[in-house]
């Protein structure tokens, strides 16, 4: 295993590199990342590196997730700092791929996964999950990891993941790992940097509405809609607060964690799902609701 | 490696059986068939078993490559005499799954090559290479074979599969071996048993037409028209001895071999291509013009 990280930008080196330690019989663990690392990547990191062998994160901003006029030309690009971060919390080996290694001329082949990829950010950002889908597959089919490690703020992404994989029979275990978060409750994201001071705060107004839906079901509440009405009002009033239109929401569901379809009575682990834009930044987050807990 | 036919009927059975195998750095060589072997796949067979130092055969007629109307209920399926075949030329290990034990409930991923799989079959048969591709990916998954064997027959299948290996960067290594044939020149296939006496007769006039090409671009025609209306002319005369409509062409076509986009004129490897009916039986056959040999 290589005691310092060792920085690749091919998929040919990264197999190179990789060979003796799958010859070795090591656990290969994969933290795919588009860079731009927070606190919620390095958890993942530790992760890897507490349940495998070598641990290769990539960092990658894959155009083919992105919908036109989304945020793919700014999207924040910080290798240097991403590279410090990585070789202080122990990774191994990192992938950091040009886009025409990555997509040679002439790509045409993409993974389609169906019925939840299509509900919440399926149905706005349209595409989205067919370019994580693949991109996911070419860096599960570069790397062989045996096992690979996601978000749980990007719940959807994982499931589309978790699809893929058990439809296509890839051999990598997915991972889900717990949502990080600010001392206010914001989770981490790479987008918070868009975010002045005034959007900053008006954005933790996510995971108010998260806790929210929390405390009501504790309360008892099992009527879906009692719980959203609350929720929408709570992020409306947060807007009130700015310029016109300065929160506006994309949705707020709850849903079934394995299909994704809307709830309409609270029984059973529940996941409320939202995403939302704090002017010119769209931000999304996620909790469970155990309405059987105590 | 086993030194007699294995069978295993399930992924999990397939995964268990290859691990010591793949523990000992062996070279699996993997053969996907749909069963109804002839002397084509058994060609394959002795290939990875010449190339590989294990032979993975799998038996699956895969309704998700037949369109609607097309002969799935009826396709050959003849599992006894498929594996006497198997175990007198070598093979190590067959899997024959049943279908859900492939498709689970739910399965809704699918693999989109898209140019290349749009094309020729492609046009006949909307959707049969989203099905090719998705079986052939998870057949590659769950052998993880380090090579595959394909019939240059099925040429726009391979060139399809040789696409999605590519752009999905699968760890496998795709090699085309040469079409086996009748004494006649009729190409192997599992249709053929469809065929009775007299449209056995007839179906010779697949692989004639492409013998006529081949002679007229050794004489030295390079125009496109002037090859393929011969052989379609041929092709109607074989249709004019019997029954109306009884030989039916669904494209003769001269093409480029890695695009598959028609040429107009022979300037280097063209593939002649073909997919005539003879009776209720559709027969594909293909061979190389070669303008620069002698």
């Amino acid at each position: 295993m290589p005691s310092v990280l060792q920085l690749v930008t091919t998929a040919a080196q990264l197999r190179e590199a990789l060979e003796p330690l799958r010859r070795a019989g090591r656990k290969i663990g994969l933290v795919p990342t588009m860079g731009a690392l927070h606190e919620g990547h390095i958890s993942l990191v530790r992760a890897a590196k507490a349940q495998c062998d070598a641990t290769v994160v990539t960092i990658f901003v894959n155009p083919s997730q992105f919908g036109q006029g989304e945020d793919l030309a700014k999207y924040p690009r910080t290798l240097e700092a991403d590279l410090a971060k990585l070789a202080a919390c122990g990774a191994d080996l990192v992938l950091a791929p040009a886009s025409d290694d990555v997509y040679r001329p002439g790509h045409t082949t993409w993974v389609e996964v169906g019925a939840v990829a299509e509900r919440l950010e399926g149905k706005f950002r349209p595409g989205h999950f067919r370019g994580v889908a693949t991109i996911v597959l070419k860096l599960f089919n570069m790397s062989r990891a045996e096992v690979a490690f996601f978000g749980q703020k990007d719940y959807q992404q994982a499931l589309v993941i978790q699809q893929m994989v058990e439809d296509l029979n890839v051999p990598v275990e997915v991972r889900i790992c717990p949502i990080v978060r600010e001392a206010d409750g914001l989770a981490m994201s790479s987008r918070n940097a868009y975010l002045g001071p005034a959007a900053r705060a008006r954005a933790t107004v996510l995971w108010k509405s998260l806790e929210l839906a929390q405390e009501l079901v504790g309360r008892g509440e099992r009527n879906a809609l009692a719980v959203l009405e609350p929720m929408r009002q709570m992020i409306g009033a947060a807007g009130a607060q700015g310029a016109a239109g300065e929160v506006r929401v994309d949705y707020v569901a709850l849903v079934d964690p394995q299909t994704l379809e809307p709830v309409c009575e609270i029984r059973g682990r529940t996941l409320a799902v939202l995403a939302v834009w704090i002017g010119k930044t769209r931000l999304i987050d996620n909790c469970f609701l155990n309405p059987d807990e105590p």
